[in-house]
């Protein structure tokens, strides 16, 4: 099952930058693991904003709730989710 | 270039159903023919709405607006834009 | 799988009151065949508006907007979804 | 009488772990001893989000709220509420 | 149990005159007759626009819904309700 | 002169317990001499939110803005401000 | 008193031109009458816009609302009302 | 004087359209005489809506509004007008 | 030239008070100062809110900017600005 | 290529401000740097507000992204970018 997630991220000027960079760090990581095992087959960044759109290919609702909320810079997101169904027009 | 694009269709009660029939054969058409192309890699049905999120692969704003504007159902369509970099974690 | 779905309908003052009375009764039917097959587990009205809050419990986004999109008033509805996943307090 | 409630959390970055975490463990045993006690018949996970959408049934205007007001991450929570009527399509 | 509502009229320009001045006048005799059942304790103008602000006083959410669903005006309103309880500073 | 008045209260996390008791004990006493006095007729707690609607009886707007502007809490409040008019279907 | 009106005036495309031509020049007479009477001291033009904003002086809030919804234009207005207090940084 | 003027147009759909034919080739002719007279230096299309981004250079807020209200298609326009003041970091 | 300002002020519940006070009356002066100019021939206290409206006359936009930007609060404000044209209706 | 690109400001007010000092001084040489490359042919300060509207001429998206991201002020910043192509009624 598809879905598309956008997801906006803000960092508190006072939170420690060293702490931000590890958790950084860590998103990467989840992020590469779960695209390499399909889960998360698309992201790209929103031009110019500290933001991206991902497209998410999981089993159902329960386990999209469990990856994202799981994310290292879960805290600092706001996530839209959309979930997406079969276009007639697709080809292929 | 790489842009997310969501159109949300609105019909009005009002207009003659043969003819919005003949424009949405028309759409369809426009559009498989842009998929084979490339130009438009990805179209999803957003779920519950008559409304369309999809990602199209394109030279420039140029063309994106040429290809946006001359689809059939152009007139009955909310549109935006969102222009789409390179993520730093995507993988591939 | 669950999904909490908000419809707002609204009548274009000039469509024909017995074309959509008509259309009213369709949806009624359609929406208790649906209840009873157990996909549509819930639906509420919202108190003092020509709306519903409702409750979809079914295998996928494509069977989802399917049920939706053949409701016989979807063309007068503005519909929101949202999809629902277990919650970590849920008891039973 | 039904209401449905939707609570979204937002945590302070700057929020003691241990206190948030305490406050949980509360929050967590508040909503099981309301659901047992059919207060709080529904409680779903937003997906993707540190959210909540679920259905209270209580006496009145005043419960509702001495049950929410009590909560206690009820000061993190920004809170919407729809009273719900029965629906004339409702089956059972 | 109270509710505050406000509702805002809007009178397509193509509706027949005589019509809604017929409309108008049904709405105002049910209004009264709720007022003076006690039903509809207060009801303000909004200073400047077809709109009104009102409290209604009634057994619970259904017979909200019925008072207003069944207002000659209702197809022409956009509807925000928002249930009251007793505010602790209150006095008397 | 009738004000409908729409009070939303947010407490900063990081606000002294004791100091905020205090200034809701003020607000309290501040509140009821105003409504003994006839200024601030009605107030309701809006369920499930620490907001009201309240209902204010004053000479002018300079008189609402002095009251308003004095209450305790006013630092930590966004407030709606809607002047009421006499309604053509008001009864009594 | 003092108000801040601001007037955004929308024509149907539908609307007969002539009929419409007549409300205008209506409009105006009234606009002037009012301002020599001192009841609009003030109304510009929003700059790019088809609307205005206004200052209103007049007694309460029933004359206010006497005023704008006896304007000939009034059913093609939406109107914003702010009522407008005096500035302690006021001079003269 | 510049200004950042956004030009959103919307087209009824029963609305002839060889009348809109005719008003669209006027808005074209007066815009390229504005472009060449120096008053509107500068019209993008916004990629992808029927929709332009223009800078204006004229001596005042009532040479804006003439040129906009003259337009023949601003009927069917919502604009929103921005006063661009020189940036410190500008060059040149 | 003229434009409509409004100012909404908002004060960071942590900000020293005595530091705000000192601000505060700098501004009442440097707002003095400008209304005997003739370059802030209005100001109004929006009622129940810490805002102003404010009519400004100045040669031009850099002119107004400068001016706003140089008011000791203004890294308290959110501001909007609305160029102010002459109106057809308006006499004297 | 082409971009319109609103940039608006917040400065949190418990930032230091020699840092802030520091951080806008070199927002402005990188700034003035790609304007004299040719990548940001436009700045334009909103009349008002600490924003601005600006055009970048810059590659692809990447591009965009890049320079924005890099701007010293950039974590204050919230951003807009709209994709502008050519309009058919510009000359020249």
């Amino acid at each position: 099952m598809l879905y598309c997630v956008q997801m906006d991220i803000t960092v508190p000027h006072d939170f420690p930058a060293d702490r931000f960079a590890a958790l950084k760090a860590a998103e990467k990581e989840t992020s590469q693991a779960l695209q390499r095992a399909g889960k998360w087959p698309h992201i790209w960044r929103v031009a110019g904003r500290y933001a991206n759109i991902s497209i998410f290919d999981v089993a159902d609702h329960d386990e999209l709730h469990a990856i994202l909320a799981a994310l290292p810079l879960f805290p600092f997101m706001a996530i839209s989710v959309t979930p997406l169904a079969r276009h007639p027009s697709a080809i292929g």
